[in-house]
């Protein structure tokens, strides 16, 4: 492998910022991936790439000529990668992107049945990427979030597994949304732990819908709740109350799957 | 309130190696809690409380009558306590608790439809606490794992939100726990990614089953494999291949909690 040429300690420094700092990212309008499954993701995505940066002790020789896939390419030491990357096991290449414009509401072509998921101050990076990572596998039409996330966050991607790049995703107020929905005559699905929500099991989950989950402490926002066509909850048998938020999003996704791909 | 004592140096050295060691733990056969709601699962699972470690100045006064229930108590600064903690909402008490004997197979009672949960090899600590809120939301029998997991580290204990010390749980090797699902008639499901693997909506989980959930890079081991009455997948729809491991979980758990409840 050549074109190898030598890491800048300012370099260095602008990437473990990228990493860490969401306003850099936001500034810079740029973001870094690791991991070959995770930037390949991103590159389907329709992400740009602008730099790799390859650590030859690393990085598998079988995935050589994925590396003519980039124009520039830096070539750094174990010490140096080491310290870039967010995680263990990410395969010897890390890859700044470009970021892109999110779609608007009116750029979105939803599929003849829609099933659109709506995650509302949900805050830790973990279970946003679980959730997308399952909207993903679900085939969601469009992920809708609050305009706070970064998505590029390293945390997320990594624990979406990339599909963060693939879903459609939208940030927009809750007045555009709702009124979209409306328009497009696709029902609200609030999720909520309270007594008299409608258990998921004995409701139509298999026609145009838009699932709600909300933070992981304080649940769904009130303007959600008052506005829901049906406000549900999954039930619970146990001591404890509630589910961790993933869990909860990931068993009502697939049972909107279910009901629509096979029902009894 | 009353009895404040003085902390040491070398008590506040012992609860740090307490919440980042694993083999203290186990040494002194002892651990901590964090967390009102925490504590009192602690206690309802039938943990033996042995010290209590208060804040005053996080500690709601709403729960001063909880704190009789500790006969040994020491108030400390926000300075130490927020050194000792894991978290930052834990509520103002840290508590150090015996460790108990888990279960054998012998000891379990079972409903007479039961669903258990086995766990392989789940290697993050935020997974295996999920997989417990789940399991205990879904009132499984028992959850089996593997010997090497240590329940008590914090970061279990606070991503199960104390249901792991509710559920039954057994450490115990694959022979053992095989023969006795034989014993007992309990099918083998066990999860894959394989494409032939069933779809688990085109099957019945509502007879007596034991879930067989695998490591969140490697899956299943073979032995499980090999011997399972049924190998089964989650439909996928998406470009990624596989979930979270805890989102997996959930899907099949309450899939099973569907089919035994609520069928058409």
């Amino acid at each position: 492998m050549k074109n190898e040429s030598i890491i800048s300690n300012s370099k260095i420094k602008t990437l473990l910022a990228l990493q860490k700092k969401s306003k850099i990212r936001n500034d810079k309008k740029i973001f870094l991936v690791e991991g070959i499954k995770e930037i390949k993701m991103a590159i389907n995505g329709g992400y740009i790439p602008e730099e790799a940066f390859i650590c030859i002790e690393l990085y598998s020789n079988n995935n050589k000529e994925f590396l003519n896939f980039f124009k520039k390419k830096t070539f750094i030491s174990l010490k140096v990668f080491t310290k870039l990357v967010y995680r263990d096991n990410s395969g010897g290449i890390i890859v700044i992107f470009k970021q892109k414009k999110f779609c608007t509401l009116e750029q979105i072509q939803l599929s003849s049945n829609p099933l659109i998921l709506i995650i509302e101050k949900i805050e830790k990076p973990g279970n946003i990427g679980a959730i997308f990572r399952t909207a993903d596998a679900a085939s969601v039409d469009i992920v809708i979030l609050d305009k706070k996330i970064d998505l590029y966050n390293p945390n997320i991607i990594r624990s979406s597994l990339g599909s963060v790049f693939i879903i459609n995703k939208i940030k927009e107020s809750f007045n555009k949304i709702f009124c979209w929905l409306k328009n497009k005559n696709i029902k609200i699905i609030a999720t909520c732990l309270k007594q008299d929500a409608k258990n998921i099991y004995k409701i139509d989950l298999s026609t145009s819908i838009a699932i709600i989950i909300g933070n992981e402490t304080i649940g769904l926002s009130k303007k959600w709740l008052k506005n829901a066509n049906k406000i549900v909850k999954i039930p619970m048998y146990g001591t404890v109350d509630s589910l961790n938020v993933s869990n909860a999003a990931a068993i009502i996704i697939f049972e909107a799957i279910r009901q629509r791909f096979f029902k009894e």
